[in-house]
């Protein structure tokens, strides 16, 4: 199927790029070269990356760079991509060479001819508006791509803390719904002292509340701006006057708040704001795995298991076993955990790898913390929604098998130390005998007594 | 936009499903269930599991439990989804809760309902073949997803494997057209003794050749299934005969070999072929991204680096500096090789949360595994075509290089002694007068002396 | 060799203990149970765990439970094992089950023979003081193990953040002292635009000083103790007066302050703070690697690399090769860095692991971390001692390669745009002339122009 | 406290070195520069390059190069050291820049000194034997350590594969053990069908034979050897025939079969070998965690737990608690797994960190996979000792729970259907009512029939 063409050079020769594209020769090059993920760039860092051209746009003119003219349909080319009408020209695979360079390319493409379309001018004439020249004006992929990134990870990462706030909000509900279910600890899966269900939700909210908050630490770091550093980090091209404008270009079109860097050498060089958000979110995704471990747990049986808790059922459990209802949502939120504690791996180790002036491996760090955000976004909705809303307790098996543990025993201990209360304990395991039969038995206390001593409910709170 | 529906129902209550669907009720509910990752399965996957349902179809038929008219349109119904005629009906999460439960009754739904279809009967009727009773005959999602998987990563491992060994032949003819160019062979990244260009693409070829051997290794495990195993091995509502037959024709359906497990119970408890697998991967990952790593050494420059190889430009380097030439293929395949390094952190951590009779995690792992081996294949085809095909030796510089170090001066140690040649190397680097020279000054050897014993190519081979 | 032996007794039945050991039968058990490392506690974790059980001991006393008498042969056992008398005693294996109660009962019981012993009671009588009933009094191996650990690693990390502080310092230095050396950058191993290489120091200064502020936030969670939780949480034969006073006389003893958690049972059942801390380790190593890895390279030649910079030699560099020295500094780094990046694994996994009321597995998690925090301090100050410390440029190098050069091209752009730029920049590669000399040869400015058009100091600083 | 020193000197100058000691001054500096894990090289690895370096003897005396006096006192100084005698001269950290170089000086000096010493000649005389020209004559650290790297690791293995064959025996007496005790089995932790408790010993026996295989495989490239390499691979000062006598002299001191490897560059350039060892590792540690997962969920109770089986008692489980016996031993087994799997990410880094000709990072790969076979090895013993032999069913609990479940209800499904069989399933975990009963009272099957369709033991087998 023959595709009409037109023809584009660039330093390295001619070659064709589809008649009606926005993108141009850069674009096209890097199609052909990386066929790789087979997937472009997030939408959220397009437009993060086309709100920084726009900053920049009106930085240089500010300056006298960049004409009133150019400016204008700069502007307007970049209105309409944030409106959604270009999202199709956007075809750098999301793993790409170059740190972005393509990708960078390709958003300078789409507005210059954009721009160039608008002021009359045919695709691929750069008549008026060149990408580089003037798009790119002041720029280096060095700089302008972490800058979006920044603003991209913000944005998702605003949206994850939203979801942790509704989850940690389900969770005190649930605390306070089980705050008098007394149900059998257990350390090392073994039977140990009764505690109250709504301790174990109203723990889960805490541990939730303090990811969030370092989390929150980790993202701090983004709000700092190498704009004006361009190649390595000295400016060379871009001026402090324009640093200092498109700064605040971005703040007013993003509406966050950002500060260009101190010393844009090491803002451009160093790219350690990655590894610390990839291990927030790990950290995140290890305390939410464990808490999904233990939901499973805790909904194990319903016979043959410990059947504390009831998930909402949401689907049938299997295409074999009739009647069978699985805890799926929170296995799938395991799997995304795992997902997430691997990328971690992943970042950490492209960061590493930067080499002198520059981490060329931006595209697969941000493009993994972009997927790891998403993933535990639409992961811990999801748990929200259908696992935690609707949860029930097993009041009555929870008091069952409290009240036939010998871990009521450790009460003892205050009274007759702890070599007798565990002999005690083990005759009360060995003969299937309470441990309150047992003291009776051995007239150790008497009935009152023990209402006090064995209260389990006491047994949870701290006096 | 109201779309037309019918009413489905299952254990759990009634639904409304797309009117138009060859799904059912299970996947309407997995669909609503799970919005994680935004993709479903991988189209070989879902072929795989397709090829696993005809399978048992004929094999049910054959030991008498599955009419021939039901079998005949179940077959038919596969056929036609093969042909690629329902790839939009196959719409579950590729993560998701459940070990694939949903999956696997989307595609048991999908062949039910286009069965029906053609038996005359509505969608959603399932008047004649039932999605559990008759396409999962006999199956569980706990035998049919394993061997969809292992069926589908072998399909997608012998194209990584193709796509290894095309790199490793240009890998050879690079190394014998550089078979006579000395460079400076550096250990620490510090001058050492002459190598020959060739010998180090001859020494790539070796490593990739060995990886390729172990991940062939590897998936030697992938070819025993565990069909017939049903919910936890022990093979309930399925017959010998029945696990006999299916594999057979899972064989002659697939063109691969596969055997019967001799253990059912461990086939389906244990995913440790995956571990294997993914581990492998990380191998082949591991050695690519060192070479590449090597490839972007040699190839830096041009004034300021080693300078000793060219690789082929493929596109303008920077948005701002002019006339650069970045290695960006090299550097996507590091990409590349970073995820597939994470992605075995994931695997690994999902295997061994594996519990009891199932591993649930199922989905994330074949996910990750099947993104790994896409990824690798189409980084190294990338490589081979981009950065390996034209790769060029900067022959002058290397003979230069060569020369002016004291690299030479190991030579000499046969001669006159370690202690001896270290002053004449550390006389050379000082006085920035060749070692030859030092020699000739000192009257130690003469120029015919000098010929044989600082040949430099007589360095690089043994004799 | 016999030794002489006691016999002791617990609930599984009697077993004999060195006669003269300090430890009893919980020690001996976990000496013949776990036998797995070869390496006992880390002596800093020890005495943790000694000034927690003086602590209690203290507070158990002023709440009425522990005699004066009792409290006093246990605070000047403490006190004897704190001054080094009893170090060998400590020998269950630093890896062990049970959360550490072995290691518990281990101090428990050393503290116990101790205290009997200076009542002049035999070791083994535990006539006086009881391991369990008096020293462990109020206590569980779940509370008192995380609190000893979080004093632990506060001791470390302090020591760990002085040697970064010191290193710090050292960067500053060199980067005033290098403030005027001007050299090449490199994006993608290629050659860029000039920089200075005092700004490469100030910004690997900058790095560091990022990382070790937010260590400091991760080490903020270490200061609440979840002292008097017991068990699970409920704080189970402990009082609430108990404690306060036993985190104010933690607090006392060891100089750092503390707070008792507000939710005991979220402080017990989440490790959390452990996967913070190991993935601040984690991040510092990240960027300590990153360094170590653009110090190896600026180091390497002298004739076959960038030549940039003169690491201090510290050893003659091969067996082999006369006169080389190699960056064995940087290298001894990297490794502890990456064994500190798959440590930040094994500290995940096993956190995510923990079960229910109990992660079991802190025994592996605190001697990983405390691990970490020793390789990081010994390689920080290592690097900062032998490495940077007489770090030197090679100043006139640098200037060479930065004027031979076609780098500064970029320079020429906002004159004559990025297309021209582009081919003259070429132009200058293929013909082994300066740009400069172009621009000359083509008119295109005069001597005084490109004096300071190609200033290269210029091109280093934004104005 | 002063000690008496000797000086020696180098290409750097003259340090003093302690006058007795047995290495000099190659391994002084050595021991300043590297202060880094406060431990030095495994025992097996200075006693496997001593081998090497007896056998380099051997070889360069039969070649011709090194007198019949030499050789003799090399090979007597060898035979010493192997002895045990000189242990403690073997001071370099093991964690240690240089490639091994310092490690491998330290050797050559032991030996040299020792050599000198038998020939009546002063400690850093160095009068007859020298450390470099001599016991390191035709070597490099680059082709030594490697190779004596290879025997370390290949010793240690066997200690583990004898270790994993112990484990698969117990496994396979218990699976006979427990062949005929029925228990519920499980999927997603929700109960399940029944299955055989000897299945699932069997299942674990069968896993780990596939890990041992794979491990052996991974360990064949350990068996090829670049002796002869030296520097980079191209053999300089080394010949043909020294190559050949060297590997001979190697695998008759050793008893292990080496071959050389056909390309030295490669083999000298690439450590692959290393990574596919420690994913290996890794992969046997991922199925054993996962084993040790599964004996402590199916040992959790006594009373809120599946108290399916009982681990043999070997500590009393807490300091609080009476009564209580935690599973320690599988505990202490999955840390030591965690340990191996964060391992496998150091190495992988540390191998995809090499560079050009070598990499350098030898020591920290080398030590951490000792470390992880040695962990291995002891974990597995301590859990076959201690916590496999001696293991016992709970067969009662196990027949009672299978009972009760509804599980039974799948093999109804070729009977009446699987939406049929789901609402039995569901009406008898309503009712608290078995399958049995409700079957009976809705007259679908007779006495007779049911105890055909519920036997519980033939739904574990497949008939």
């Amino acid at each position: 199927m023959s595709q009409e063409v037109r023809i584009e050079r660039d330093s390295l020769g001619e070659i064709p790029v589809p008649k009606m594209a926005y993108y141009g020769i850069a674009t096209e090059r890097a199609k052909r070269n990386f066929n790789i993920s087979g997937v472009s760039a997030d939408k959220k860092m397009i437009y993060a990356l086309v709100i920084v051209k726009k900053a920049a746009a009106l930085a240089n003119h500010e300056v006298g760079s960049l004409s009133l003219k150019k400016c204008r349909f700069i502007e307007q080319a970049c209105d309409e991509i944030l409106a959604g009408k270009f999202d199709d020209e956007f075809v750098t695979d999301s793993i790409q060479g170059g740190a972005g360079t393509s990708f960078n390319m390709n958003v300078n493409e789409v507005i210059a001819n954009r721009a160039n379309e608008l002021a009359g001018f045919a695709l691929g004439s750069y008549s008026l508006v060149h990408p580089n020249d003037d798009v790119n004006m002041g720029q280096s992929t060095n700089d302008v791509v972490p800058t979006a990134a920044k603003l991209a990870l913000i944005w998702k990462a605003e949206v994850l803390g939203l979801a942790m706030n509704r989850m940690i909000a389900v969770l005190l509900d649930l605390a306070e719904e089980f705050d008098d279910v007394i149900k059998l600890g257990r350390t090392h899966l073994q039977d140990a002292v009764p505690i109250r269900l709504g301790q174990v939700f109203a723990a889960f909210a805490s541990v939730h509340m303090r990811e969030l908050n370092h989390l929150e630490f980790a993202l701090s770091d983004m709000h700092v701006l190498n704009m004006g550093a361009t190649a390595v980090g000295t400016g060379i091209t871009a001026s402090r006057r324009y640093i200092e404008l498109v700064t605040g270009y971005i703040n007013e079109l993003s509406g966050i708040y950002f500060l260009p860097a101190s010393n844009l050498v090491d803002a451009t060089r160093h790219t350690d704001y990655y590894t610390r958000l990839s291990a927030s979110l790990k950290n995140c995704a290890v305390s939410l795995s464990k808490m999904c471990n233990d939901l499973r747990l805790m909904a194990s049986g319903p016979r043959g298991g410990l059947a504390e808790i009831i998930l909402p059922p949401v689907q049938p459990g299997s295409s074999i076993m009739p009647g069978k209802v699985n805890p799926v949502i929170p296995e799938v939120v395991n799997q995304v955990c795992f997902s997430v504690i691997g990328n971690d791996v992943t970042v950490s180790k492209a960061v590493e790898a930067g080499q002198l002036e520059l981490n060329v491996f931006a595209p697969v760090i941000v493009k993994t913390l972009l997927e790891s955000i998403s993933l535990l976004t639409q992961a811990i909705d999801t748990l929200t929604e259908k696992a935690l809303t609707g949860l029930q307790s097993n009041r009555e098996n929870c008091s069952l098998i409290t009240e036939h543990s010998a871990g009521v025993a450790t009460a003892l201990i205050p009274y007759i130390g702890y070599d007798r209360a565990s002999s005690i304990a083990k005759e009360s395991l060995a003969r299937r005998v309470s441990v309150r039969e047992i003291l009776l038995e051995e007239h150790l206390f008497d009935e009152v007594q023990l209402d006090e001593i064995l209260n389990v409910y006491h047994m949870t709170e701290i006096r």
